[in-house]
């Protein structure tokens, strides 16, 4: 495939003809700027592993987080959020009917909502559930490229063939295995969700992004992240926080490049993962919008 | 409303006539020495997004922790905890059968404990808990002003007109607007919650303690409290080990006045969220006896 | 009784009379290298409260981590995981059935899992849990001495006049006081998992291991993990980790080594509880095989 290279060096003059897409750049930084100015209300159905990083990273990004399990609460609560988050890390028997009927109430209501398929393949009850979501698609959906896959042929979008059995919640597939699969999860969920756009992020070395149309390459972010738990569930809750205030390409190209930098700035402070989770909060909190949207992002 | 500053300077005479409420001091003083030198079991029925942090808090501040959702195990363990603390942030189907059961039980045994009403006023299954509280009222509540307000108009005891819709878990109104709930309430458990003494603190920029006779106000304590999640939470469970070993007001006003002084260091030490919340832990665990009942009191 | 030292000080030649056992040396720095080299994936049916510290643990030490609580999920899981982790520190209704489901299916496949019987003799629901464990017998049991006191007790192994009541989810029993309860558990174990060995190991200031034959007594770690919360937890995680890939004993003696070596160096580099889970996480990364296998290791 040939890769388009669409940074923007600091000093290049203002038309630089190697920047392919200087209006992602600027969507970005007004993604961030929006967040750090308003504040917004994501609300999150989440595992109980890292549902604390996740609330943590999602008020470090500059949102406000609120986690729930009970669909009164949810439904009450989504009137008065920008964005939800659902990520069926840790499931228990009452998910079954109630995380389905949360996604119905989204649906109903136009809400946009953020999926993190954790695990997508391993167990009976939550293949249920990731499979009644095709009904009531999410806008976006984040996941490392096994889940993606699993997802993808869960909802017989492609051929069932490519599905692969992920290793309990790692990858063991590369995100370029997963492009045909994200590109047609956003594809159908922009034309059914709802909301009529939609976004795949697939995290790994270097990250993907799609909307269905452009496919979208971030490289960058440490291999610290995976020495740590929920590097992956809290950017999925700060997608959300960003699809609050932006639609949904420019939402998940902002959380992930926000991610990356992060990353990037944490291993260089950090003796170990503890200190390296401790200072990812720190470098969520004081990154720049000008320094998310100068990320490396290439186009195929 | 006039305010009596009840601070005593490091270095004033004992006799210092500025000092309202020596007797206050000496109270605070000694609830942390006594939780320092007892390390008093409190036991927490709270919620899964800061139920470590609520521990961890509890551990730094000296007192013990014991976490727990099923009546049967909850009311065993209150046979030797000094007090305990229900917090209804995350909820589950059971917990409208089993937080009645549990605070009906804590009435029967006039064991004292702490409510935090997280987000009261939100979903059904929250309104029907913490209405039923009314029969089995806890000995302090702890919230923001928002869920001090929509506490009072839920249980009925001013004009309901007053209650305000919280913005998710976080508070819309300013801590002033709460002080009519906050006496009523304070009221209102002292006279039924079989302990005969009650009090009620109420978190904001200026933080309000009362026992539904005086008010005292507590200013101080840092901004990046609202930018970690659970500042509010860990008071809460920090409060209920001090209301192990000391009356109610003086829970509240010792437990609130470390809350300030720890967040004050931990501003100093930090460099963002995630190394504030661990400045916090370290502060809560270094603050001497003193430091604490040194805090600005003011009493209207 | 008669205490054999069995450290192999760093200089001493490779025939020194004193270390009586070099090959438990040799098994722990293998155990070490192994699980830095592969990786493997522990399984974890663990408490709300430590869930993120154990996995973080988990991945620190050089495994990986996957949490669930349903049991379709953990049976599909376990055949790919290593070994399995199960803690009782909450409860919720439905583990009732849950968890003895899945003691049964790791019986049926021999699967290797650790048992961290918190709060041993508190609550029915737990007692009962507990109970059921016995007819499909974990492969290690890590607790503090009041807990492998009471699992004694529960499953009728000794003298049930020893069984001491637990302060809540601290020991109040001595580690002497539980050797007999422990070489009992090991031998029942060993007789009745399935996997024809077994080891238990209790913390305490000098934790002890057995295999139900010898007893060994691991000196060292740090005061300061009793002023956080799921030292204890995380510990039974790592542990579940090295058994991932190695025998029992070598398992729990490993692990055991790893955190008091890991306490120590923690110690130094923290002001308080917050800054110590932070070098925690950090030093399990760090410390090498050699470090481990160093460690003062005394036998009976």
């Amino acid at each position: 495939m040939s890769i388009e290279h669409i940074e923007v060096p600091a000093n290049a003059p203002a038309g630089d003809t190697r920047d392919a897409a200087p209006d992602i750049r600027r969507r970005i930084a007004r993604a961030v700027g929006d967040v750090r100015g308003r504040t917004p209300l994501a609300q999150s159905f989440t595992n109980f592993v890292t549902i604390n990083l996740v609330a943590n990273a999602q008020l470090a990004a500059g949102g406000t987080a609120a986690m729930s399990f009970l669909p009164d609460d949810i439904i009450d609560t989504a009137a008065i959020s920008g964005a939800d988050y659902i990520n069926v890390g840790t499931l228990l028997p009452f998910y079954k009917d109630a995380l389905p009927q949360v996604a119905r109430a989204f649906h109903t209501a136009s809400h946009p909502w953020v999926l993190d398929p954790v695990a997508a393949g391993i167990g009976a009850t939550r293949t249920a559930i990731l499979t009644s979501f095709k009904r009531w698609p999410p806008t976006i959906v984040r996941g490392n490229a096994s889940e993606i896959i699993a997802l993808d042929a869960m909802w017989g979008l492609g051929d069932a063939d490519t599905a692969s059995r992920p290793a309990g919640v790692e990858s063991v597939d590369a995100v370029d295995s997963a492009v045909a699969a994200a590109l047609r999860l956003a594809r159908f969920m922009a034309a059914h969700n709802g909301i009529g756009k939609a976004a795949v992020a697939v995290s790994g070395a270097v990250d993907l992004v799609t909307d269905g149309e452009d496919v979208y390459r971030l490289p960058g972010g440490s291999a610290m992240m995976t020495k740590i738990t929920g590097a992956g569930c809290s950017l999925g809750g700060v997608t959300a926080v960003y699809l609050a205030v932006a639609d949904p390409l420019t939402a998940a190209l902002a959380s992930t490049a926000l991610y990356n930098r992060a990353g990037e700035i944490a291993e260089r402070h950090s003796a170990g993962p503890g200190s390296f989770q401790t200072a990812l909060l720190d470098a969520l909190w004081n990154l720049t919008a000008e320094q998310v949207a100068e990320s490396e992002i290439l186009r195929d």
